[in-house]
């Protein structure tokens, strides 16, 4: 930690951006740069994490140094804090390392009471703007600062309106002001028993502390989590002189940005008001005006503005936001920073800043954020309309993207809309591979329990569907046909929409955008597979998602799961048939039947790949997923089977695992029946044979990957199996064929073992789902009810089934690929979790050295941005 | 590998025990000696590893070497192989490191056929001798070599008796034996197709092979397992010129122990038969002689034998079980081992042999094994009854000792039958906590689920009873009252008997030897505390269980699991209202009932424990796991709590999870419920208080665990509410009480960050249960189904529950020690997983460094004798 805990704006720079936030930097920056602003100086993010340390409390070193700056900011100025002749009055603003919604925003006029605020009305022979301010001044900081009701105060205002028979607050007159100032302290002290702090320092020190407080407010440690940003990092305060935009009619304020946010178009676009301060820009009570009409009223002023936000445009190499006054024609800078952007836009400046020459590929790679792609691959809902409605609850949120439709609460119901020409959102407690063909037709799902890597979230993500799971505030009657959420009850047929990006709920339609992919995505996508070097693969089970995720620009399938396809009604009956078998003979005939069907399906995948790898993971689940629970199917397949009912409930019964996570799944079938690995064996290699004779153009080469193995003797063993059935069929069709033999890392066990693994293993692929559960001790199903405590009392920062966590989990990831690669130093390295799909995780298996990632199919993009920024960054930091 | 796989005697000693095996060793070891040893020579145990890497084959190279060997035999006899003029004969038997049940035994008179008989006959003028050996050799290598149906030879015999109107074998002429090698040479041929081998050299090889395959075979492997021995290891084979007990009135054969092997008596004890050879002293078709009365048939023989056996005894430094052959008045020691004794003749020879100067206590303790204190410490079955009685059935043997009542299916029947005064054994699908007042009462238990460490495994053995666990083919039927298994329907009182140490059940009442412990257990456990420098605490819930342990010598509690104590009628009620509180009022509510019951609890314990530490885990299990399951309980439970049955029902839906085991359990319910601490706190702390008042003679410091710490941060919450709410009542008490903060290291994700754990914990305790299910990514419940498939597939050697898995758990736990004595350099560090009752795992936890292990009461004498074997070894091995 450093000595000192307050900067000047002439002291600070980017360089200081850890200790001065990003707010601290660009004022700093922009100082050095000569431009006109207001001077001031940052309490530094230390001081914050300090302020905590200390239980709350600035302590007395940090005082000192404030109060020093404060003298330096007077010589500065040339103006006294607190003095009635010739006031120094500041704003107080937050500014984190990252802008961060959430925190406090800003308090304006610090430093008025009764005498300066009379002094002011004196010096700037403009009592009216003194006494406004000073009105605004009590109302803020009464509400922000000190946490004072802000509504009595509202009250006080319509009261007044009412008696002077006016509508605006521009119509108060100067008396107004005065006696509104009055009546304001009195209900204060009423209220609080105390009277409204009138000395500077006090408000300062205040201030000051409002902001380190609002660093840990619900909103933006909420935000915090979702960004993945340490609640260590703190906040910085900024307390900077105050210039007037409300001193009369050459006086002003604005936010602009140099660029047009929402679309990227390469104009300036902005807003002002004449003789107003920032807030009543945002407020909304009088209309700003556009900013080129700013032409016409000050032009010497919109001039200069117009270079110098260009200047910082090429300056900063990006699309500036910026925060302007004008005071008595004066312009002077408040603030600028990167403006935020639409996806659109994102795409389009960084391409045009390519262009223009600004900017290298490099800068704009690192300029577009993952989640500017997401959003560009996902609908999305009318700005207008979502905001004009509220939601009734949320959930977490699961896929992103928007979807609407009427509630369905089964597979049927969504067909049945289906028939009708109406979209459905599917609402249940949880989805199973059973519902999946519901799925495919429905816009979006809605659950009440499961995580962020449920069965729900998963197959949406995959499917490119909006998914908002686990709102366990949800209760849903599935037999009376309705769900109530937030205290309102809907019916089947009701009208929802989803926000698979917020995880809020609507109980309305709301219109959705759609999906528009621009011709600077595939130039910028161009940059990205320049200069990434991490593989991007895909999660697929199917052709169409196997084509959806090629022309996404996947290079491979990293993760086909076997036991997806065997869900449809002839499959799953020869699969029931499969499991309840006593006997390997029974078993055999049923798997008999499975074969010709896995066959043609992976015939059929292996055409729609286009000759690039695929790695098909055998049968994972526990059997008893498959079995049925309905007592008509139990019937069925007891007469199917000829056993009786009875038999047939005792089979089940004792298939039951207590907890089936850790049961009988994975590897450990093909060890308990062989003839598992037998039939899967048969059904790809064949189905290889079938397509290499059609296709000799590609060169093919199945990846089998054996998952859940613990011990390498469970490898070889199923290894066995596989290489003596696929060579067996290889000779007999007297093919060339080779394959590769794999496993999947999901067994911590595996991790420490890794050395040994890799003798066995021609490649690993981390399943890094599996891995979480086992290395934190927690079922992804079972966590998400106690991880919200988790968040709330600050133990988790994030969920780690989402984005890695690198401490721990990660610890096992390194351990093996470093003892894989001693193992075996050809091995082939890759990852088929949940979290191949995320940006912070992507940069992880960059850095520690894997060939690929795998995701679902609308998640290929965005891990392709995301290894391009790790792969440039890992470069700059070189 | 060595390059040389045969060994004569006269090469091999105790040096060489790996490669010759342990009787391979003895015999060279007794030839150095000078003893009356026949000739001969080993095969090594590294041959028979290289007999299975080459697909069951004996090379070439090694076939030369043991023809060469053959040849150096022949020197040696003066006598030649396959020579009908001056035979060599041979015997043929196994030999691995350590003796092992279960491989072939022994092959006697090889080298024999016809020509060599009859040079045999001239030889030793003795046709009957040779003729009789003759058919002996066809009986027994048929047999075990060629896997010829014996009861063909059998029935050959019984005919040839009818003819001959005789009863013995040794009735036969010599005529008659002649004729019977005829008619056994043609019905080899009928029934094989091929003639009975007559080539000595073909012989040979085919012996020595099946002693190779016989390391393989289900008996010799489950052994293996059961003992920890690798299947790597290979077993040696003995190749050994025949002496002849059978040439007359002046030869013999026998068996002796030098000391009493049942009691300890320190008196040569064996058995004899003359004119007879060493199968017949074993087949009981004879009743061997006393040895005492060999003294008066051959003294001169018998005079040296004993001189010899004592001389034995003395250079091995333990009682030796010896096999001996007299051939016309010479003897002729045939192998010499350390005798298999009863556990109490174990301790007695062990200490009579300190007290005789012939060893040191060192000595002792490395020559009782640990499996001696076990069986001392359990019931076990009259020898002669239990030898009498076939079992029906099998389970795992997961808490030894010997059982016998009247089967009873729940709670209520056990405790009717106790009030008939009937023992009763428990019989259950698995038992749950609700059944822990009928185990008590009970005999022993048997059930059809769960593993080692199942829910009835871990109560028996902590309560010292009898368990037959997982017995996978039991079929029970509680409201009909009765079970099945083995084809056998037995009913509600019907009698059973347990026998825990082999996991058999039997359909019958087996008179029951009780536990005898004798004066020598007291002072050899005495030397055990001497030389151990790892601590032996026990896991113990209630002050019947604390008594208990330090009766046996616990020096404290490791583990009192609190859970346990909350099963009681008014208790479980309280603990289910707190589940299903909506509220955290409702919820301290239930907790305010549970408070002065458990402060109760722990005063109890604390008391009993005399001043001993007791760390005390908080609340682990998965709360659904006190839910009402039984309509009438749900009935109660909502009428008390004032809701809807329905209400309650979806409460209790709303607390599923689907793997409980990775739930919403251990640290997590008071990161959620910090209430939950709190209470946990006020219970212990004020106990500790109260007990100190009245026992200011006892330091009382006590250790506060806090279960499934994942993350450090977990455990710092959990900390604060400790320590706030310890300190308060501590102040207020005006106490000078100190306690301990720790944590149970269960989750890898803690293993790995143990260093940052380590900052906050004041000791860690290992709890291998969770962490190998973890690691392992199997739940101890689910495992049982399939790890028999492992065990078949030699995937898996023993079971991780059991004994722990040192490569993989091992490595956690490792890390766990370094990087936690790295982070707190004063940190106490145990285990309190079952396999602190282990004693392979013992000597791993020894090695690594731990302070302490706790284990179930009954097993803490064998725990510490575990300690003190592992301190001792590795002290001789520096």
């Amino acid at each position: 930690m450093s000595k000192k805990f307050v900067y000047m704006f002439t002291e600070a720079d980017e360089s200081l951006r850890n200790l001065v936030g990003g707010k601290g930097a660009n004022l700093g920056a922009m100082t050095k740069l000569g431009l006109p602003i207001p001077q001031g100086f940052t309490v530094s993010t230390e001081a914050c994490t300090k302020y905590y340390k200390d239980g709350g409390k600035i302590s007395d070193d940090i005082v000192k140094e404030i109060f020093k700056a404060v003298k330096e900011l007077e010589k500065i100025s040339g103006k006294k804090f607190g003095d009635p002749k010739n006031p120094l009055l500041v704003s107080v603003r937050s500014g984190a390392r990252v802008s961060m919604p959430g925190m406090m925003d800003t308090i304006l006029n610090l430093g008025l009471n009764d005498e300066v605020v009379a002094g002011l009305s004196k010096a700037t022979g403009n009592p009216r703007f003194a006494n406004d301010s000073y009105r605004r001044f009590i109302q803020m900081y009464s509400d922000v600062v000190l946490g004072f009701d802000k509504t009595f105060f509202e009250r006080i205002i319509d009261e007044m309106k009412e008696e002077k028979g006016i509508k605006l607050d521009t119509e108060f007159s100067d008396a107004d002001l005065v006696e509104m100032v009055k009546r304001f302290k009195a209900i204060y002290r009423e209220k609080m028993n105390a009277d409204f702090p009138t000395d500077p320092k006090e408000q300062l020190l205040g201030a000051i502390g409002a902001v380190f407080n609002s660093w840990e407010n619900p909103r933006a440690e909420y935000y915090r989590r979702m960004n993945g940003i340490p609640s260590e990092w703190g906040t910085a305060v900024n307390v900077q002189e105050m210039v007037y935009g409300n001193m009369g009619d050459t006086s002003g304020t604005g936010v602009a940005f140099s660029r047009n946010p929402a679309t990227g178009e390469n104009k300036v676009f902005g807003e002002y008001l004449i003789n107003a301060q920032g807030e009543d820009v945002v407020a909304g009570i009088r209309t700003p005006e556009e900013l080129d009409t700013l032409k016409d009223v000050l032009p010497e002023a919109y001039e200069e503005f117009m270079r110098l936000i260009k200047f910082l445009e090429v300056h900063y190499k990006d699309m500036q936001d910026v925060e302007f006054t004008i005071e008595n024609k004066k312009l002077y800078f408040l603030q600028t920073r990167s403006g935020k952007r639409t996806a659109q836009a994102a795409l389009k400046i960084a391409v045009d800043l390519v262009h223009e020459g600004l900017i290298t590929e490099e800068d704009a790679i690192l300029q577009v954020g993952t989640e500017h792609l997401d959003n560009l691959l996902h609908p999305h809902f009318d700005q207008d309309e979502l905001k004009a409605t509220k939601p009734i609850g949320s959930g977490l949120p699961a896929s992103p993207g928007a979807a609407t439709g009427v509630t369905a609460f089964n597979v049927e119901q969504v067909l049945e809309f289906q028939a009708k020409g109406l979209p459905s959102v599917l609402v249940r407690l949880e989805t199973s591979p059973e519902d999946i063909e519901g799925m495919h037709v429905s816009e979006g799902f809605l659950t009440a329990r499961g995580g962020m890597t449920s069965h729900a979230a998963v197959v949406a993500r995959g499917m490119g569907k909006t998914c908002v799971a686990g709102a366990h505030e949800l209760v849903i009657n599935e037999d009376e046909g309705w769900f109530e959420l937030g205290g309102k009850r809907l019916q089947k047929g009701d009208w929802i929409a989803l926000d698979g990006t917020t995880g809020q709920v609507y109980a309305q339609k709301i219109k959705t955008v759609p999906v528009e992919i621009t011709g600077d995505f595939e130039e910028f996508m161009g940059w990205v597979d320049k200069h990434r070097t991490l593989g991007v693969r895909t999660n697929a089970d199917t052709p169409a998602d196997a084509k959806q995720a090629l022309s996404f620009g996947a290079e491979g399938i990293g993760l086909t799961r076997t036991e997806h396809m065997f869900f449809d009604g002839v499959r799953i009956k020869a699969m029931r048939e499969m499991i309840v078998a006593r006997t390997e003979e029974q078993r055999r005939n049923a798997l008999d039947k499975l074969l010709p069907i896995q066959q043609q399906d992976f015939e059929e995948l292996i055409v729609a790949m286009e000759g690039h790898p695929i790695t098909v993971r055998y049968l994972d689940p526990p059997l008893h997923e498959f079995l049925p629970t309905q007592e008509a199917d139990i019937v069925e397949l007891a007469k199917e089977l000829k056993i009786t009912v009875e038999e047939l409930k005792q089979i089940i019964v004792s298939l039951h695992e207590f907890n089936p996570m850790m049961g009988h799944r994975g590897c450990r079938l093909s060890v308990s029946y062989p003839e598992l690995a037998e039939m899967q064996t048969t059904a790809l290699i064949s189905a290889y044979i079938n397509v290499s004779k059609r296709h000799p153009e590609w060169t093919l080469v199945p990846e089998i990957m054996i998952p859940l193995v613990g011990d390498v003797k469970e490898l070889t063993f199923v290894k066995n199996v596989v290489v003596k059935t696929a060579d067996k069929l290889i000779k007999e069709a007297k093919s060339n064929l080779t394959y590769k033999v794999g496993t999947m890392m999901e067994i911590p066990r595996a991790c420490l073992l890794a050395d040994e693994v890799a003798k066995e293993a021609e490649f690993f692929s981390f399943g890094t789902n599996d891995l979480t559960q086992m290395a934190f001790g927690f079922s992804r199903d079972d966590a998400a009810t106690f991880l919200k405590d988790y968040y709330d009392k600050r133990i988790y920062e994030f969920d780690p089934f989402q984005t890695i966590d690198q401490k721990g989990v990660g610890e096992l990831v390194k351990m093996g690929v470093k003892l894989g690669r001693k193992g075996n130093k050809d091995l082939q390295i890759g990852i088929c979790g949940e979290h191949g799909g995320d940006p912070r995780s992507v940069e992880f298996f960059h850095k520690v050295g894997l060939d690929y990632v795998s995701c679902s199919p609308f998640r290929v993009p965005i891990a392709k941005l995301a290894a391009a920024q790790a792969a440039i960054k890992e470069k700059r930091a070189k």
